[in-house]
């Protein structure tokens, strides 16, 4: 057997296992509730009308269906997008369009682009994983930012004194990273005056923004907020701002289709990175979602599943406040759309630790760890609440509160009974 | 507008545009007969029998088809592949199997996963351009091995010699990358004693061999030689030899859905790499295609498609030799599988000069110099038999040979109607 580990690249040893993927395996036993995935619920998925989709493809042009595609992607997709968008009041040409892999394609594609090793990304404190993975893929590393306790974006005085502190260290940032609507993993969703403030914050120090929103129309509680894309438009219109677009959050992910909305430059230099990467997106899924975006159903099926997640939502949130410890240091955010929320627990517990005490109690959930970049907080818990049935949420969180009460209650046995002995 | 260019990566600046996809543009006037495209024949598209595999996806398990999926690949696709290589003579476990988005996304992994910056990579030359595309994208460079003059593999001595060469040098060699089976763009197929011979100098170099193989049961004549991959699992097994196949030009390449053969501890790394690139390969292809193989019907299509191709290779290798002009340095090779072939021209023929004299007269093909990574030869051209009619093949093979003709005309007609004036 060849020698692989002595031929591997710099990028390749740098790459990190999923923790959740690996995680997802652990709890693939039918017993366990995972509020661990990040999957949408199937219940949503429109089947009957997605099949006759398909159907009316293999109808009405299949040999282009079968056949390779542009890179820049399908001309009657593009279409459907820029109608798609415009309802939502962002403006875009075809030459504003990239249709991608899904979303983690253009997570992959942008720091490829952009990243020299030891390079650095903006991003949240903590932030999507998979972004963390492809930005370490390319040896890029990431100047983490908290959020401000208000749960309403980045605390701006940290982001401007981290930024300073790394420009006088000589240190390259090359972009911002951020994902205002019910961020992955914390749920938090950002205020209209935070996505100003960034975007002046990316017009004073003429840096890109990627503006990552797979769950931007998944807001079931609330009104909406203008896209930092879109403040950008109707504001100076740089041009500065890279949005990423999925439908595997509003309609279906086994489809693996996104769009990334920017800047025609940076569209054609994203069109060159992916002809190397994989020439073409699925030609017969972009027709596929093309067919069913003409019903106009997506508008509907997006109602439909906000209702569902809203009810999921309230229902884990009600069930956290019924079973969970009463104290000032075990809070959760209480999100107004997306699939996760975040649970912070008091410092002396390691979610790393306690996971194989949930999966010993038949719940899982992701370790906070798993979303940093670097010195990762370990008294986290991302929880999904859109997989799970109402009877399973319910009967998950009796299972985590118990585990989490008997953690608190080890540690405040003394010494004895502590994970960590503090002070020692 | 933000200054983009000032914030690429190397890796960016390294990026190179297809010329392919650029020519392809310049030729979709629907006038022009196009030799340029690698397009497989459309005719070829079993549309029935997928529509009805698509349907029976609906059927029995929309949930999962729509859902994500993992990053190694559904297992019941990889169950087929397992039965379709072992009717080659393949042996595989799952372990030894990663799904892909096609072909082209296992070239842009394996640069990703060995090569750091100034790395090299054996391959011919001529090679295939996504090949080269990708292994710039990650700063690689190529040490190009000519083809032997019976253009059944590579030179060997200039193997050894350039090999040898590139180590005095300081080159770091990572592996070696080749098309054995009707390669792209030559049609050249190496014979049984090469593959030996290319497998032993990497056994003896401590080389993993990289064997792409989308034409492999595009065999239209001649007998079937065994893969590298197989000389290695008959051989030593070491499992040195990684082999991508597709199903681009065996079913439809709309599907993006291609394999990864290689040893269990590299397609592990591969799945970390994928995680971070596309998460999943399109859920929906990988079983729609898993029940059109489950109906057995690709062996009997893959028979059908090669004697289409046969027609049409015969073709057009008949009107070669027809209208062009016969001359000791006018060839071309005549390949028995795939879906190109090579012309060579006199040596004062620029093919990239010439491709607009070939526009105007209605023709396309693509360039020879495409297919280098350096210093490349201007004299050659790429012929796509596989897509046009056996009506298009006649018409544009005498336009084509209308041109050459009269580029050779020109030069003969002395210094005033050279286009490269020698010796001056």
């Amino acid at each position: 057997m060849p020698n692989f580990e002595a031929i591997y690249s710099k990028n390749a040893n740098n790459m990190r296992k999923s923790v959740i993927r690996e995680l997802l395996k652990l709890t693939q036993q039918p017993e366990i509730i995972s509020f661990a995935g990040g999957l949408p619920a199937p219940e949503t998925f429109p089947v009957e009308d997605l099949r006759q989709a398909a159907d009316r493809v293999f109808t009405k042009n299949p040999t282009k269906a079968l056949q390779y595609g542009t890179t820049e992607g399908d001309a009657d997709l593009k279409a459907e997008l820029i109608k798609f968008e415009e309802r939502q009041g962002v403006r875009l040409g075809p030459e504003n369009l990239l249709v991608v892999s899904a979303s983690q394609q253009a997570l992959d594609m942008i720091p490829k682009l952009l990243l020299d090793p030891g390079d650095y990304v903006i991003a949240g404190r903590p932030t999507y994983v998979g972004a963390i993975q492809a930005i370490q893929s390319y040896q890029g590393r990431i100047l983490g930012i908290p959020f401000s306790p208000e749960n309403d974006g980045f605390d701006l005085v940290e982001l401007d004194k981290r930024f300073e502190r790394a420009k006088r260290d000589g240190k390259k940032v090359k972009y911002i990273y951020v994902i205002p609507d019910f961020q992955n993993p914390s749920g938090i969703c950002w205020s209209l005056e935070k996505r100003k403030a960034l975007l002046a914050f990316a017009y004073k120090h003429d840096l890109l923004v990627v503006e990552d929103s797979p769950y931007r129309e998944v807001r079931f509680l609330g009104e909406h907020v203008p896209s930092i894309y879109q403040l950008d438009q109707h504001g100076e219109n740089r041009g500065c701002v890279v949005n990423l677009k999925t439908f595997s959050k509003i309609l279906v992910p086994g489809a693996r289709v996104g769009w990334v909305m920017a800047h025609p430059d940076f569209i054609a230099k994203l069109v060159i990175a992916k002809q190397a990467m994989d020439l073409c997106t699925n030609v017969f899924a972009q027709m596929w979602l093309t067919e069913y975006l003409k019903t106009g159903k997506i508008h509907e099926l997006i109602g439909k599943t906000c209702d569902n997640y809203r009810v999921k939502r309230n229902h884990m949130v009600e069930m956290l406040e019924k079973h969970m410890p009463k104290r000032f240091d075990l809070t959760w955010t209480k999100p107004e759309g997306g699939l996760f929320l975040w649970i912070s627990l008091p410092k002396y517990i390691d979610t790393d630790a306690m996971i194989h005490k949930a999966v010993a109690e038949k719940v899982a959930y992701v370790v906070g760890s798993a979303f940093y970049f670097d010195e990762p907080e370990h008294n986290c818990m991302r929880l999904n609440f859109s997989y799970a049935s109402k009877e399973q949420i319910e009967e998950g969180i009796k299972r985590l509160a118990k585990v989490v009460s008997e953690e608190i209650a080890a540690h405040e046995a003394g010494p004895r009974g502590q994970t960590h002995p503090e002070g020692m």
